[in-house]
Parts: C-alpha cells; sequence; structure tokens
C-alpha cells in the first residue's frame, strides 16, 4: 500500500468501523462500516454478471428508492450471500433493517455488501449481534479497520487518498477503499471498492464521474477474467466541506473532483492487479496506432488476459510471440509486418523484425521489476488503449484449487 | 492413448515418415512426411488468428491454386515458422519445393505445416539435408513414427482410427493424427491435425463435411483459451477405396464416412484437451435448456474457460457457485432461480437450491475421475451445447512460464 505520509486517513462526515463478528472461522474481521452523518450522495457502479447476489439488488433498488442518498453502508466479508435465494434477500434486507433502526434513518439510506465464498447461507445473528458493537466502534480515523474488515484473499489492505482544489479557498478530500485479488475483470464491473469525499455534489454529476472514472480504471484491469456475482463501486460524498454543490455548471470545481475520483481509483484499481491472486509483478500493457480506441481496447484486453502471456510474465520471458499471437486473436485486422513492441524500455520488435539477443535481455530484466510497461504499435491510427494486468504464477493455481466450497 | 486393438494405423494410399532433422535441441523426432500414391483431394480448415503463420498461408495458396489435391505434407514441429517476416515465407517455399522437385510433383501439390516455438527463424538445412533420408523411410504403417514427429509438449502421440461402411461391399478407412497440448482454444481454428481417408471424394462435399465435423469437435475443445497461429486440420482422401466417389448424392455412403470423419475429430479433440499441458481431467461441460444453441454454446465456453473454475476441476471442488457466477458472465439472460447443476451423477444445485452435503460429497468423488461431465440446466429451452475442457494445475503455469523464447 501506497499512502501518501502527508494525507490524513479520513475524510470530513464520515465514520468507519471495522470488526470480527464470527461469519469467518479465522477469527479475522469480517464485519464492516461506513456512517455519513449527514446523508450522502451517493453513486454506485455495479457487476453485470446475470447471476447477481441479493446485497447487490438490494443496494440498487434502495439507492433508487432513497433517491441516492445514504447514511450507511454494512459491508460482510466471508460470505459473498449470492446464489443464497429468497433466504439471502431476507438476510440482506433484516440486517440493514436493524442497522437503520439502531441509526433512527429510514432503510432506504443503509446499504448491505457482501464478498466471499458463493452459495453459502449467510448467518443473521453474528451481524445482527454486532451491531451495536460496530456503532460503537464506528469512528472518523476508523478507515484502515474498515480497510481490513472488508478483505478476503488480499494481502494487505487497498486504501488511496488525494486532495482536490474546488477553488481558491476550497480543497475536498478523496479517499478510497478497496478490496480484490481474484475474479477481477472488467465487464462495467469492479471488485469491492468505496469511495468517499466530503465535496457537495449534484446527484447527476455525480453518477456520470463515476462512471467515467471507473471506466479509466477499474474497467481496464484484470486478475483472472472472471467477473463476480457481488463486484459493486460505491462513492459517497458527505457534504461536509460546505461549499457550493459541484456539478458541470461549476466546470473547474469539477474538473478538480473528477480528477481525484479518478486518480483514487486508479491507484486501487492497480493496487487490485498488484495483488491478483498469486501475482509478482503489476503489467501496464498498452495499444497504440490502430484505428479505434476501441479496437485499441479489445487487443489490449486480449494480451491482458491470455494464460501464456500472463504465464510469460511470471517466468520474466520475453516471449513477443506469444504477445503477438495474443493480439492477433483479437479479431482486429492490423499487419504483422508493422508490429513494434516495447518491453520496459527495450524494443524486442522493430515493424515485424525481432531486435535478437540484446534487447530480449534488456527486456528480460525489465520484466524482473515489480512494475513495468509493454507497449505494442501496431500502425500510425489515433486509436490507444491500454489494460492493468499481471502475471499468473503457480501460487493463483495452488490459492483457487484449495479454496474450497 | 486409446487404440481398437482390432484396427490396423494404416490407410490405403499413404505413406508415412517421422526423424530428428536437427530443429529440436533435444534429438526428438521433428521431421514428419506423409505422402498420397496418388494425388488427394484435401480440405483444411485453418487458425482466423490475424497473426498467420508462413506455412499456413502458402498451404492456403497451394491448394487453391492445385485445385485441392496433394501429394504430400511436410510437417516440423520444434518452430512454428511464425513472425518470420519474408524469410520465413521462402523458408516453406524452397523445403517443399526442393520436396516436390524429388517426388517429381508439382509444387502446387506438397504443403508444409510448422508448430512449436513462436518468432524463431526457421534455419531450412536441417530440413533441406533430411528430405532423401525422410521420403526412404516411408511406408504405409509408419503413422506412430508420424505422430511422434509432430509433437511438441504432447505426453504422447495422439492418433485415432475408425471404420466407414460406404456400401454393403464397401468399407473405408479413417485415420487421425494430432498434436497439441497447450494454445487450444476454438476459432473455426484447431491445434494441428491430420485426417487420411481411402474413400474417395468429391472435393466441394470433402470440405463441406471438415468444416462440419470440425464444428462438432475441435471447435468445441478449450485448453487455456488462446488460439495459435500455425493451427491447421488438413483431410485427405486418397481415393484407394476403388468405389464410386462419395458425396451428397450417395447420401449413405456420405453419412457413413462423414460420421466416421466426425468421430475420429471427435475423438482427437478429447485426447488433446484431456493431455492439455498440466491437466489431469477431462470434463465435458454441457449446458442445456437456453431458447438456442448459440446461446448454449456461449455460456458452456464461458464455463470452460474460467480459470476460477478450471483451478475448482484441478482441486476436484464442487464449487457449483464459481461455476453459476462464470456461465453469468456469458451475457447470455437467465434465471439463477431455476439453474440445476449436475456434477458427475451428483446434483448439486436443484432449481436454484443447493443440494447440500451428501451431493457435495458424491461430486467431489465423481471429479476425482479422470473423465466426467457437468450439466448446467438453465430452463425449459431447446438450446444445449457441450465444450470440451480440462483442469488447470501448477503445472500449466510451470510449464509455460519455463518455455521459454
Amino acid at each position: 500500500m501506497r499512502l501518501p505520509h502527508d494525507e490524513p486517513i479520513a475524510v470530513p462526515g464520515f465514520r468507519f468501523a471495522g470488526l470480527h463478528c464470527g461469519i469467518k472461522a479465522s477469527g479475522a474481521p469480517d464485519l464492516a462500516l461506513v456512517l455519513s452523518t449527514l446523508p450522502a450522495t451517493a453513486a454506485a457502479v455495479s457487476t453485470r454478471n446475470v447471476v447477481r447476489a441479493a446485497p447487490v439488488l438490494l443496494l440498487e433498488e434502495r439507492l433508487r428508492a432513497g433517491r441516492h442518498r445514504l447514511s450507511a453502508v454494512l459491508v460482510n466479508s466471508g460470505n459473498a450471500n449470492a446464489c443464497t435465494g429468497a433466504a439471502g434477500r431476507k438476510v440482506a434486507e433484516r440486517t440493514t433493517a436493524a442497522l437503520a433502526a439502531r441509526l433512527e434513518t429510514p432503510r432506504t439510506r443503509v446499504v448491505p455488501v457482501s464478498t466471499g465464498v458463493i452459495g453459502e447461507p449467510l448467518p443473521p445473528e453474528p451481524i445482527l449481534d454486532a451491531l451495536e458493537r460496530l456503532i460503537d466502534a464506528a469512528r472518523p480515523e476508523g478507515a484502515m479497520d474498515f480497510a481490513e474488515a472488508i478483505r478476503t484473499t488480499d494481502a494487505g489492505p487497498k486504501v488511496a487518498v488525494a486532495s482536490a482544489r474546488l477553488g481558491p479557498r476550497r480543497t475536498a478530500r478523496v479517499m478510497g477503499i478497496a478490496k480484490g485479488a481474484g475474479m477481477i475483470h472488467p465487464r462495467l464491473a469492479t471488485t469491492l471498492a468505496f469511495v468517499l469525499t466530503d465535496a457537495p455534489v449534484r446527484t447527476a454529476w455525480w453518477r456520470a464521474a463515476l462512471r467515467r472514472a471507473a471506466a479509466s480504471s477499474f474497467a481496464l484491469a484484470t486478475v483472472d477474467g472472471d467477473t463476480s456475482t457481488n463486484d459493486v463501486l460505491l462513492a459517497l460524498a458527505s457534504g461536509a466541506e460546505g461549499g457550493t454543490v459541484v456539478d458541470e455548471r461549476s466546470p473547474r470545481a469539477a474538473r478538480a473532483l473528477e480528477r481525484s475520483l479518478a486518480e483514487v481509483l486508479e491507484r486501487l484499481a492497480r493496487m487490485v492487479v498488484a495483488d491478483g491472486e498469486g501475482a509478482e509483478r503489476l503489467v501496464r500493457v498498452e495499444v497504440r496506432g490502430l484505428a479505434t480506441e476501441r479496437a485499441a481496447r479489445r487487443v489490449a484486453e486480449r494480451i491482458a488476459t491470455s494464460l501464456l502471456v500472463k504465464t510469460a510474465l511470471h517466468g520474466c520471458d520475453p516471449n513477443w510471440g506469444r504477445i503477438l499471437a495474443a493480439a492477433g486473436a483479437a479479431g482486429v485486422p492490423f499487419d504483422p509486418e508493422r508490429a513494434t513492441l516495447r518491453i520496459g524500455d527495450a524494443t524486442v520488435l522493430r515493424r515485424g523484425r525481432p531486435a535478437g539477443g540484446q534487447a530480449l535481455e534488456e527486456a528480460a530484466s525489465a520484466m524482473r521489476h515489480t512494475e513495468y510497461a509493454i507497449v505494442l504499435t501496431l500502425g500510425r491510427g489515433p486509436g490507444r488503449a491500454h489494460y492493468w494486468t499481471c502475471d499468473l504464477g503457480p501460487a493463483y493455481v495452488r490459492l483457487n484449487a484449495e479454496y474450497h466450497t
């Protein structure tokens, strides 16, 4: 985790908690809470999987019913409450209704989020029994507890903070907290991620800004090509900053806030991919020179998800043939004789011609870094796009072959 | 390899050879030849990758130029002659031209096929120097030598034979030889596979029959979701059987021959998946009850290529949640509450309800077999489809992280 030392891990208007309630057998934290002192303006992007967990459906219903105002988000890890039928739905309703009652806020202002094993019944009792303790534990500086409690197979908590200059004397904070290490792939979806700001925002603009920021961050991140039943990216704005409302009519403030939002999301997305199960390296795959951005994105996605490329990344093998073969499988026409490929600073293929020994050695040593870029240029078109991926090592397989139902 | 004991591994009209010429540093066989005494009627299906190796392009050109008549197929393993530019093209032309000259046959009747590492120059000398020895070695019963010499990371040679009753006193042989263990995924493409029959066939019908047989076999087989630059499925009919030409105007003979062709291809495709790099199990993923076959195929493909499903297969973990989540990511709408899932003979999910302990134990023990089926029923529609896949173990990753350029 990379946190700037000069930024407090807090956002005015929000309190956080995380604790163990009894879902995870290990005793690790498994229940987390965000409270907003005043109802926060909420925007969400959620999984497009046809199989969607009960909490995801309930969250979307409540956002609509409550006009995108939220007072609390109740998150559990260790159980996804997915494929759990009517009973699972009741658990999500009951636990959030109990929290709403204690907070004396309408139910529509409290939403559930779950992550963990699919298809196991989620017992409501441990959550219900822990609610009072959870509310009592909530504090402005509790973000790390929250980040710890939403983890599943993550190696560590994921938090990113930034500031946005809304005007000459106005600064807003933006903080993001995410989890995720496996089942990461963009289909307008993300892993679990929460973004909080004290800026006051207009709902419609906030929702559009979140969609754009997700498209340039989590939508370009892949670990294993699988999409989850529970992915939610939720952005809350408390308004505690106290200035005039930010939207497209205040272009400077809107740009500044959206830039910080996008920056925080990109940093979280990169942390998620870098922490890909069993992964040792974060790789930026960039494709240039195609006719459109869309075509470039298709090629970048194909490279970023190719098992043969990802295993070569793990072996620090500058196997440009596999990269070119994966590019060719995207269904986007290009002339391999014009392809130029750079790995780190080494050009291993120049207009279709292999550069040979020296360049391959340089590429192999670039590939031993924990983060580097691969740039594939396929022509002179304006279309370019990138993707974040990671290497695939035996640890991914071991972890997922052993992570039992 | 499963070969019926009563079938000779030979097809009238063809001779085969395989030997080491010097491409593979290991000294293993790396050069193979099929000779047809009379020009055989040829049909081919080849990779749809945008990046196509020189031999694939030359093979297609020569089939067209020579009106689909072939006298010889020259195969090398250990080097794909892909991404090798104009020099690679010259090597493919020169080696096959030299073979044609020795055989005193037009160049258009000799085609090259290559498989192995991408992006390495293929030296022509070892091939040219070995041609005479190769021709001398060719014999009717040499199919196993051929099968050995086309291997790359295969655990063993892959041969399948069948008979086709073309009429009351007419029987044709069909023999298939394949290689492949990684980079296996259908995009109207296959790994390398050769099918030989002594039946006389009409070209147009033979080509159509091959396309159909490929669609129901190799097009439903996946190991790692990657498509190769070199995949070719080539079918040769020598006509040595001597009867009247088989085509749609002789429906009984045509049906019998096509059935044997499809059977041989399916057996080869299953062998290829079962021999998937690092794989221990062959799994048939069947999806039923959707509106169309196409929709069912999309869902089956998504399940068959999901890393989380394939690692669960490796761990013998009846993780039905991952299977359902992968199905949901195919973009085909269905109601998870109506989903029924069978693993082996155990129904682990019945109309959206988990069956629990006993069924899971039965499923886990079915998953320890080397071959079993997963059947997911998603409704009452007529659309059904299947896919062949394998488990993904750490050995896949080790092999591919270490198989260097």
